[in-house]
């Protein structure tokens, strides 16, 4: 998979990219990633990315012709073209699963300020992580790379992904590990049972109370 | 504000913290932020800060010791601490306005697995910035440490976030900005009219329009 961020913060990505499982799928070559600054593909002396808004109004607004030249620069025939805005389609578990299948990907992070409405014919598909204001893309974006990159076969173990909070549908059973006792709390005798059975009940209704007392939308909406 | 990131990946902050509004709040003396890598208080020869599960099972849980004792190093008298995990309370605006008016914010972030549960009595809150898992809290630490700090006065302009998506409830109108045509595209009439009045009807009913396609959730939650 090819990812490419188009952004005015190429920097804020360092850190991220070149940590963690992220660095770890790029140096066994199954994920690609580049930034590209669109502030490159201005096109006037000011190297200008944003204007003031048609019909007024606080803030500015970011201009068309750099997002779309960034992007023809790329010259991708099948790429995900991600729009990240508030508006967009809430983000979760399942689209991470169908975009974690794609070759290309490309992310455009407005930063600051909105977008021209022109820029959102660009996209495939306009996302927003949560019903939160950020003041850019980027972090999204990483978040999103982060979700969909360890579902690609090969970077991490499977078994680790298969059980995690909403791959089951479920938030996940209480965990525990040495020591036995720690400032008074104690591990549940079940778990030092050795009776796998018991211990597979117990984190099943552990898992269900959780989701029951904290989620119980999830339950709902189960399959 | 003081924020801190209890860790064990410090260098993923480096890019986010030293950039944009992160950065700009910290030069101005408002916020500091601080990342504190809990391996050093592993206490043990191998700086081991994870272990098996009692009970078995795939995957490592995350050891109480290194955790309490980082926290511990800080000598926080008030603080909230936040426990990012995928079954904690779904951050939202709402929660990013209420954190930022608090003095000190702990951030602790697993990596990879499981917190062992006795680390839940340390926080104060457990959050989720969504309903996908990220391979640790890292990145959805920095996505609301970009929502909390922008609603800190004298961050940013209060005009730039009094219109945002979901500060009011409704998802923003479109914008548009220079060229009044590009690529066969144009800009609304109405917003060249130069009649306010109308202007501004018809971005209400853009933003009523836009949030009933896309978000009918938010206008049913509506105050």
């Amino acid at each position: 998979m090819n990812i490419f961020y188009l952004t005015l913060f190429p920097e804020m990505y360092e850190g991220i990219l070149s940590s963690s499982i992220l660095k770890r799928a790029n140096d066994k070559g199954i994920v690609s990633y580049k930034t590209i600054n669109f502030r490159d593909y201005a096109n006037n002396k000011h190297n200008q990315v944003d204007d003031y808004p048609y019909g007024g109004g606080a803030g500015m607004v970011l201009k068309p012709e750099p997002v779309y030249e960034a992007f023809e620069s790329l010259h991708l025939e099948n790429a995900r073209v991600l729009l990240m805005c508030p508006s967009g389609r809430p983000f979760d578990q399942q689209f991470a699963e169908e975009l974690s299948t794609e070759e290309n990907i490309v992310f455009i992070n407005g930063h600051y300020e909105g977008y021209d409405e022109r820029i959102r014919n660009l996209a495939t598909d306009e996302v927003s992580i949560g019903d939160y204001v950020l003041t850019g893309g980027e972090i999204a974006s990483m978040a999103m790379t982060d979700a969909i990159v360890r579902l690609i076969p090969g970077v991490i173990q499977q078994e680790s992904y298969e059980n995690d909070s909403f791959s089951t549908g479920m938030l996940e059973h209480p965990h525990y590990t040495r020591p036995r006792e720690y400032r008074g709390m104690k591990v549940p005798d079940v778990l030092l049972s050795g009776d796998h059975k018991k211990i597979e009940e117990w984190r099943e209704e552990e898992s269900l109370k959780r989701t029951k007392e904290r989620r119980p939308d999830l339950i709902k909406n189960k399959k």
